[in-house]
């Protein structure tokens, strides 16, 4: 063997970082956003990392999982997950999804499957000496295209300083939230995140955002706020003007009933977020575009998995992201690069974000795309002083599980998290 | 890295070896079987191996691919696949499928990357001394079992001495054949190629290999050699008898219209034969088992998404076989070891050829398995001497195309060559 490649232990870090009050149809984003970091180490001494949710339930189950698959090899992904559906069986712990409560039928196997894989093929990567994307088939691109991920915020966390972003709550803040964030990162795709207005003012706003943009493909994203008739509605407004339109409504059959209306793509990380959905969605003609994101469909390799059946089926293929740090940017960069039929934007939160775990050097975006790392395994190193403090930081918030919902109930009592909302 | 493993050149061989006279349902396997060696040389020296068809047009087809990736690297599979399908459409040749014309509509590019990619799977296992089963997720069974594939046969070509194995064609002749294939390798499931006699006697075969072997699995496949109301007759006849049945009548509708009948699985290996192919099978529950093979789904990475698609849409997972050599069983034992949903006991010829251009003692058949190589890339080696031989055969027998229905008229003048028959 060229180097030996048996776990020997896993590490799993908590960590927050802060984050702005960015607003959707559940609520609005804690002061710190929650993120566990994997250090899967082997018996050579090479170190493996993933990024995952952080949730009470979500870390019970990754250290359940980290122990059951120490003495397995890194190059045996089945085994590993096999191992990790068996022990998540008997845990009696339940939620913990990480994501608000929006992606709410995952796997939970993939989920708490997905940081341990990654983790492995980037301990397997640093083996070989090669970058993760080869492990993957091969990049295919040499940089991959992000989308400006536009968001409805408020100045500031109430009682605390505006943040530099400033107010975004009508077509005229967006536009300038817009126009920072493409001067900074060059980005030539646009996506909202809608849900948060009654439906005609972020029509409005995908209009302002088409005026002073007239050549970016543009997406909205209300995260199921609206019945099937107000997504119809939507959709004649903004036909011709989005890529696509993404989870207007619940459920497969919700979906079904608009795209059958809709002119453009209906895309979706809300109702198709699991294998077994994606027969039913494929009968019903639901989505014609998925959302992959590695972090809830079991890795990187169950993630190229998704982009073949996607290019079998003819769906459309683009990539969602929930706050995140930089080893989840670069798997997903790895991914991108290595998935012929990902050819929409990816989504990322990125820009939202000051600080990371990762040492600076690598990741940056320019022109809108990240380099693909060409370095082994995944290219990012553990810089140990920020995973310290931000791990104290996870100690010192108070947050330990994400709540959108009951942040904004905080300071909006009458709030109610309702889907469909208007 | 680990080493260099740029392609800078590939060696193809084409080869033939005795074959039995094996009947179906298009005519009579040749007294020479086809196949063509590929020797993918890095810079490393390091030498990956793949094996294929080898009609005229393939061979055409598989020159050019071979000289079109020269200067990837081996690891490069999605760029390798993107150059051989961008030279394909460069050539004017049609025809050369290799299988008799029994599967038309597989995708050419997945039938001419196969070979190459396999050839790299070996070459990066053996630069990075890994097992080819460590490179599509490890190995989740240590062996792979295979069926005893049966054949109504003639005692010997025509003009030549009766093969060890005999005539069989009738029910006493099959069972006969099985007897003396199982107490060989040991197989615990059987398969039957019909479509050769009339149902009732193909009936009557199954039913007398059930009174012989009680406990095994049988399978009857007939290339859609029957119209859907005999197809229903058969069902009903085999039902409780037969694990699967395969290919019974052409095409997805005909399938279809037998499958609302069968109580049995229908299986193929005929109608669904390309990944385009399965969304129009799921949407018209034509069949619920796949036969694979990696030598037309491109290769055993992608293989190994056909089974994740199967997995994913409810679909049972086999292995479909054609004449090989040694080459192609090592890759197939390595798909079929990473591939946890492959439930079935795959097929195989390999009983029926007595002459093989990799070096004896591995993957061999015991209790009717071949136990999965652990040493590099696919654990074989080329018998230099053998090949040669091999070699010398191929430009001597003059069978320059697989044609299974040409050689029957040249023997029964009137043979026709209908689908359905019966």
């Amino acid at each position: 063997m060229v180097a030996t490649s048996i776990i020997t232990g896993v590490e799993i870090t908590p960590v927050a970082f802060a984050d702005p009050p960015l607003l959707n149809t559940v609520g609005v984003h804690q002061p710190f956003a929650l993120r566990a970091i994997i250090r899967l180490r082997t018996d050579s001494g090479v170190v493996g990392l993933g990024e995952t949710y952080a949730d009470t339930a979500h870390l019970i189950r990754l250290e359940a999982a980290g122990e059951a698959i120490v003495g397995l090899d890194v190059f045996a992904l089945n085994e590993i997950r096999a191992r990790i559906d068996t022990v998540l069986d008997t845990l009696a712990v339940t939620g913990g999804d990480g994501v608000a409560g929006m992606i709410t039928t995952a796997s939970t196997t993939d989920r708490v499957f997905s940081p341990f894989e990654v983790a492995s093929l980037d301990a397997a990567g640093r083996i070989l000496d090669r970058p993760v994307s080869d492990l993957l088939g091969g990049a295919v691109r040499a940089s991959v295209p992000f989308s400006a991920y536009l968001f409805y915020k408020w100045a500031g966390h109430p009682g605390a300083e505006p943040d530099h972003w400033g107010e975004a709550l009508d077509p005229a803040g967006l536009v300038r939230q817009a126009r920072t964030m493409i001067d900074t990162y060059g980005f030539t795709a646009i996506k909202l995140k809608g849900g948060v207005f009654p439906p005609a003012e972020e029509v409005a706003a995908i209009k302002a955002l088409r005026d002073e943009f007239p050549d970016l493909p543009l997406r909205l994203d209300p995260n199921a706020a609206w019945t099937v008739d107000t997504s119809v509605w939507v959709a004649a407004e903004l036909d011709g003007i989005v890529e696509y339109l993404e989870d207007p409504t619940p459920g497969l059959d919700g979906m079904s009933a608009v795209a059958a209306e809709a002119k453009m793509p209906l895309a979706t990380n809300m109702c198709v977020v699991a294998f077994d959905q994606l027969l039913p969605s494929v009968k019903k003609d639901s989505v014609s575009v998925v959302l992959s994101d590695h972090h809830y469909w079991g890795g990187l390799q169950r993630s190229r998995l998704l982009a073949a059946i996607c290019d079998t089926f003819g769906l459309g293929l683009s990539m969602h992201s929930n706050s995140h740090l930089g080893v989840s940017l670069a798997a997903m960069v790895h991914l991108a690069a290595a998935t012929p039929n990902l050819t929409y934007a990816c989504d990322t939160h990125w820009p939202w974000k000051d600080e990371d775990v990762i040492r600076p050097g690598v990741l940056g975006i320019r022109d809108g795309s990240v380099t693909v790392p060409t370095t082994a395994g995944l290219g990012v190193e553990i810089d140990e002083d920020a995973l310290a403090a931000m791990h104290q930081q996870y100690l010192d918030c108070g947050i330990r599980d994400r709540d959108d919902t009951g942040y904004m109930q905080s300071i909006e009592p009458g709030f109610v998290n309702s889907s469909p909302r208007w």
